[in-house]
């Protein structure tokens, strides 16, 4: 055996980081990195700095390349340090290196023959790093080149091969924190591109240099300072690298003082939605390990590592021997734990096909294979596991914003994250009738003060739109009776003086409960099969719609308005502001609505005059279009969706003509129906203002609010009411009050959440969207691209509002089922993208958050676009 | 001016801790420390050891005692450090003592006039630490007295007063974390002494020492160590003072490193429900505050104090000197903070009375005054603001488990808050139709492994009671459609072949949604005037039912039963066992049983020929009589509730006869209607098991969870249902699916507090109340005692099971309306007691959680029959 060394020297051209920050502006979709699962790759955290992780780095290096018992394996190890401060003096990942070669060297010496290669590499530098590292002097403005370190190479005459590959991907020269060092060497690297680059090292190194045939890879990504250190754009690496959402190793603090820190660390870790499998810590003879034993409570394993000699002239030969057995064991669980996850992730594609439930969904029609894993989101995206290619986790944009309820970009998802951990340690639950607590009553009136504002008085809080619906009923019901000197004998007996429907539009949805269906227009949802006791107590009217096509607005009438009188109508528009302009309503077409919708009430009431009609429900928000595609109907506020066909799926996703809303509302005020709002939906910016009162210039009696409320994380519900409705429940009688509740009525983890989106959504210091006058979203859809996309053939007509973007595709006559199946491969494709979206009949649409960067719209209409150019046209 | 300094030694005796250990096993309620908040109180925590937590309160002291501004008023300083280590050598109280003795000396010269005293304490010390102090060898075992260190009294010729009292609760002698120091001087304090220990001098200083006309007092409790540095028992610090949720300054970490620790330390204080008002810490030149100004983004100020001279000489006086500009602002936050608090605690109540609308509410009942201000709860606890003499916190065990959903004692609610930011940090919210993801799997599988087990093999997901009953509603009626070969014709008209009903107990309440409503007889709450669209489709049984009288089990059947054949038949039992023991299946009464629901359903089937029983829905969890006192009717599983007179209030809540039930459910499997279990009350060990279908000895077809499923902090459903069930509704068409679904479908959240309460309940590791075998709850109502409550002269029965325990005062005929305001009166001493109830008409219950302990049980039972006592006769 005879050990010998070479320096590697290389030398890559790249562009200066200044050049790089311009080109990255031009990306659209922020960092969301693909990782793979091939090997076990584990972030080595730690709870301060000068804990020993490069020791733990080493000592699992070696436990993993050097150990006997692996002898005969082909086995690699890639160690990243991706943030490198008082660099050159201070290199890790030389440390990895020239420890691993050193202990390699002493292994092989009289015994079994070890053949082992190692290199180490720096891939980009500071200007003072790179001339400190290479000891010249350079001119400013000077490209740096990357450069590698010297490198070592040991082979023995066995037949088994060990690599080590050390890289730091960036080096700064001054020993602070690498927010500091970054700004103080003139040398900043944007987060997107930090990840970008680790992202492409983790994915060549293990996709590519390592053998595909061995199982026996290993990754070790080290972490600078604490968990919570700034990275070189200030941001904390537990937030920088979330995106991966790597598991971890925490390396923890045995001195006095250290339980503490460690136990923090590993809870600001928690917090971050991060898996730590071990911690590890250097003992101090303080025993720190028996309060966290007693902490974890076994769930997380905790390894003591002997005392560091404080003689390390040996270059701690004695220690790694001293530790082989605690890193044999760490590592042990590293790839156990690995090696679980993957088993785990495999598996749950048929274990949610055996007992899952799927709400809306036929699983007969859901092969294994299409079912999607999630194994996490980080604000937009999901990251979802694919088991090709030995595995990975793909990033994918939840463009259906997960039943239209997502909020959070990833600052949000970790501040809500905070809060709620706050609301749990402060309140868990408290019931709260007759009490008040402070998550409540912020909330309330933040509602109040916001959607409710000028309008609301009460907030009613339950737990879904459907519950929030029903409460509005009875509310509505109560004022109607109430207003209309209609009061019905009391009786227990269930016998009434007359029937009450709603007045609602056709192809509305307001929730599944009984009550909620009784409000929607008959269809296969109601369907007796579906539940035998709908009996469908509304009348329904067609609206107007309103969509682009060929880059114009145009209303299109319903059936029953198209009279002779209407060939003078205006019904085309050369912008969305002229259809939400007030001035309509001076227009003939205001003129032609009044009519129509008398008629409508005229012919219900001839049709079955012992009803009455108890209330207005209109601007439904439908959540169940976006689970059974062919059988697309319903409605959103605004955006409706007409049902041509249920079995072929054909139809569209429209905007209701604002203005024939605002003659509704007011024709059924003076009739004195109360009016009921289900801003389920649209509540919260959806439609890129607040409330979509805003948008209709009207306001109702009664109005419902979820989904995005809480900013998209739990359910919660807020039924607004105006003071005169509530002053209809009280009076000396329990009897009289309304006798509806649910458990966690106003639960605290609701209100909290809830407190935080409210403010964050409409605060332009935490909302780069919010326009600083005006309390609008910017224009989130490219307007140019808007209107390519309805210009192009394919496509029959567009809506882009607030968040929400919306394609109909050509679907006429008997290719509906054609277009059915065009759109599904269109949305398969696009996933394959990056982008997350469910089929809808012939309607696709994109959906994203209030805090959703413009250019991340703009990224996703242009691979939208390029998709459907792609698809060609539907009859070919 | 011409200070002068005396000396003062006090000896209390005090008995040993071993001593107090021995008492405090006696008491029986958990640690619930009351807090006075009339003055500012606050906690000194640091994200690690050795950060100057002891400066930072010295010089708050300083700016507090010896600013010029305030050298006309009285004020004082009350500094406690509960535990100390190191001591004598090291004393946190004595260095603030005697900076401050120096600082007020140095001030006096030359200025005005400043009048001073000042005095430090230790009020207890292990062997070792007062043998170091006394400078004296003691005998082994003998007594320590208490002792009062070394105290200044400096005064001016001035009229102001400023006072500083320091005091030292806790000293060991070794210069280690206190549980290792504890351990080592054989000298534990239990968490309960400390807590008692720290509520005591708190309330002692402040509300008995403290003079009451001045407003200017202020209180200071610095911790040890680092925030989770573990306490005299080794429980962290974060958590042994959480009962009191103190507000806190956070001492932070300049160094480099530091920024990391700050951050994660501020999370873990979060995390428990914790208010920060502000970050401090020393400048090390590092400029920490810029990253962390950005991490808080304002909402916590952030003070830089100037470094600390390696040279301390002088006292530090010249750095106290430059400090004192970020003192005064720090103590100006502090106080400013407090007051907004105390002003926002004040106005609470007027404005949940003026803005919110609570369930189940008469609104002008509710006079502002009983309104009650919940400021956090932990464990089982409420922390209740009250605002008599100068307000104050205290503690109130909540006794109505909020709405029957509590299950978190205060590990639990910790774990909970961890486990919730983890849920929130990794996936938020994500979408559940065709996807999987770890959380909603792992529930799914905990579920059908426990509450299923045996016979269920899917699980569905939805939000609260109500809307699992109207989707187990729709599983049923497809069901029995499928299985009685009357499946009606596919029809979107809303017109139906036949009517379908539910068969049901009368009394029953399964929500308040339309569907679950028409599931239960006619009421106030099913009333025109509540939901004009209810019609009650239902055939309503009345049940046989079972309570302790005197002593006995004795069952009470109904009106419809009471015919000549039953005079033979045995309803008097011994013991609760025998009333659950399935030998009763082959007795008399079983056989009566079978007669009486027999006839009972030939007679509705004459009644409506034309309508079919399409569903048996059993064992019903009632929540709102909890919150209508006066219309106290519904049933919960088992516990039932009869109506006698809905305005009086009269009832009972009993347990039904699970003989009964078993017969009713046989009966109903033999004539092919499908079984649902509405477990939402009684699922989880709520009645001593984590299911009660266990008590019952029969499985349904499908069953209904919620409330105790997230462990009590967050509203999710679950209905199960068997294999049989999920196949009707699988096939080619998605028409044939299941169309039912919330937004929030298996929310990631409420899947996660599941999955770990679920396990935390079952786990004797984790539940101390979980008997080793038999997967049975401990009994916790003490059997003597439930006899006496039972044979007490106003009480007409009593019902304990599980965590219930129920009281049903005596009210007959016209005594009712008595009956009822007497249990108000009751009630309201009750909460004196520190036990929050509420009142149901003339029944009183208790309800703890699955992990609450016997003897916090019995302290609740002993408080109970005490008032009982006090109380008297009701006709008195």
């Amino acid at each position: 055996m005879l050990p010998f060394s070479r320096f590697v020297l290389g030398h890559r051209s790249i562009p200066s980081l200044r050049h790089r920050r311009r080109q990255r502006r031009l990306l659209s979709i922020s960092s969301s990195p693909n990782v793979p699962l091939s090997h076990p790759t584990y972030m080595i955290w730690a709870s301060n700095t000068s804990l020993g992780k490069t020791l733990v780095s080493t000592g699992l290096a070696s436990s993993f390349l050097l150990s006997r018992s692996s002898y005969a394996e082909h086995r690699k190890l890639l160690y990243l340090k991706p943030v490198q401060t008082g660099f050159p003096a201070d290199s890790d990942s030389h440390f990895v290196f020239s420890r691993l070669c050193s202990l390699a060297s002493l292994r092989s010496s009289g015994g079994p023959s070890l053949s082992f290669s190692a290199s180490n590499s720096v891939i980009k530098s500071s200007l003072p790093a790179a001339i400190a590292l290479s000891g010249r002097n350079s001119l400013p403005g000077e490209r740096i080149p990357a450069f590698c370190e010297e490198s070592k190479f040991l082979r023995t005459a066995g037949t088994g091969s060990a690599e080590l590959v050390c890289e730091t991907l960036y080096a700064w020269k001054e020993a602070v924190s690498p927010h500091l060092a970054a700004e103080r060497e003139n040398c900043a690297v944007p987060d997107s591109l930090l990840v970008e680059m680790l992202e492409k090292h983790l994915t060549a190194s293990l996709e590519g240099v390592f053998q595909k045939e061995s199982k026996q890879d290993f990754c070790i990504v080290e972490t600078a300072g604490g968990v919570a250190s700034p990275g070189p754009s200030g941001t904390l690496q537990c937030d920088l690298y979330r995106p991966f959402r790597l598991p971890g190793v925490l390396v923890g603090d045995g001195r006095l003082g250290g339980i503490s820190g460690t136990i923090s660390a590993y809870e600001s870790l928690k917090l971050r939605g991060y898996d730590i499998v071990a911690v590890v810590f250097e003992d101090h003879g303080l025993a720190n390990e028996v309060p966290l034993l007693s902490y974890f409570r076994n769930r997380v394993p905790i390894f003591v590592l002997p005392s560091i000699p404080l003689d390390m002239s040996n270059d701690l030969v004695d220690w790694f021997n001293d530790s082989e057995v605690v890193f044999n064991s760490l590592r042990e669980i590293m790839v156990s734990t690995f090696s679980e996850r993957i088993q785990r992730l495999n598996d749950m594609p048929k274990k949610a096909g055996d007992i899952l439930w799927w709400p809306f969904t036929q699983h007969k029609l859901v092969p294994e294979a299409s079912i999607t894993v999630i194994d996490s989101r980080c604000g937009e995206n999901f990251a979802v596991y694919k088991d090709r290619k030995g595995g990975s986790i793909t990033q994918q944009f939840d463009a259906c914003a997960s039943w239209w309820t997502q909020g959070p970009d990833a600052a949000l998802q970790i501040e809500l994250a905070r809060e709620l951990g706050y609301a749990a340690g402060r309140f868990g639950h408290v019931m709260f009738p007759e009490n008040v607590y402070e998550p409540v009553l912020e909330c309330a009136e933040l509602l109040l003060e916001g959607v409710g504002k000028g309008w609301a008085a009460r907030s009613y809080f339950s737990d879904n739109g459907s519950t929030a619906i029903e409460i509005a009923l009875k509310m509505a019901f109560r004022k109607f009776c109430n207003e209309n000197d209609v009061l019905p004998v009391r009786s227990n007996t269930g016998g009434r003086c007359f029937d009450l429907k709603v007045l609602a539009l056709n192809g509305s949805y307001h929730g599944d409960t009984l009550g909620a269906m009784e409000a929607q227009a008959p269809s296969s949802y109601t369907a007796f099969i579906q539940q035998p006791w709908y009996s469908g107590r509304g009348f329904f009217l067609d609206p107007p719609t309103v969509s682009i096509c060929n880059n114009m607005w145009i209303v299109s009438l319903p059936a029953g308005m198209h009279s002779g009188d209407l060939y003078n109508v205006v019904t085309t528009y050369s912008s969305r502001d002229e259809i939400f302009h007030k001035s309509r309503d001076k227009s003939d077409l205001a003129q032609a609505y009044l009519s129509y919708i008398s008629e409508q009430l005229v012919s219900f009431s001839d049709k079955e005059p012992s009803v009455q009609i108890g209330a207005l429900i209109v601007e439904p928000g439908n959540t169940r279009n976006l689970v059974v595609p062919t059988t697309s109907f319903g409605a959103l506020l605004f955006v409706w969706f007409i049902v041509d066909n249920v079995i072929q799926g054909a139809g569209g996703m429209l905007l209701i003509d604002p203005l024939f809303q605002r003659v509704l509302v007011n024709e059924c005020r003076g009739k004195k129906i109360p009016i009921i709002f289900d801003e389920v939906f649209t509540g919260f910016w959806r439609l890129g203002v607040e409330t979509a009162a805003e948008l209709l210039g009207c306001v109702p009696d009664i109005a419902c609010f979820a989904k995005l409320m809480t900013g998209g994380v739990i359910p919660l519900a807020a039924t607004l009411a105006t003071e005169a409705v509530f002053d209809l429940f009280t009076g000396d009688s329990k009897l009289n009050a309304l006798l509806h509740g649910h458990s966690y009525s106003a639960h605290a983890m609701g209100c909290t959440a809830a407190t935080k989106a409210i403010k964050w959504f409409k605060d332009p210091k935490s909302n780069a969207n919010i326009l600083s006058e005006g309390g609008l979203l910017k224009e989130l859809w490219d307007p140019e691209l808007v209107a390519r996309i309805s210009s192009h053939h394919s496509v029959q007509r567009v809506v882009a509002l607030g968040t929400v973007f919306v394609v109909e595709l050509r679907a006429e006559g008997n290719n509906a089922g054609y277009a059915s199946t065009y759109t599904r491969g269109l949305i398969m494709k696009l996933r394959e993208d990056g982008v997350y979206m469910r089929p809808l009949g012939n309607v696709i649409y994109l959906m994203c958050t209030p805090l959703t960067l413009p250019s991340t719209c703009r990224g996703l209409l242009v691979k939208l676009l390029r998709r459907l150019q792609q698809f060609g046209e539907p009859s070919s």
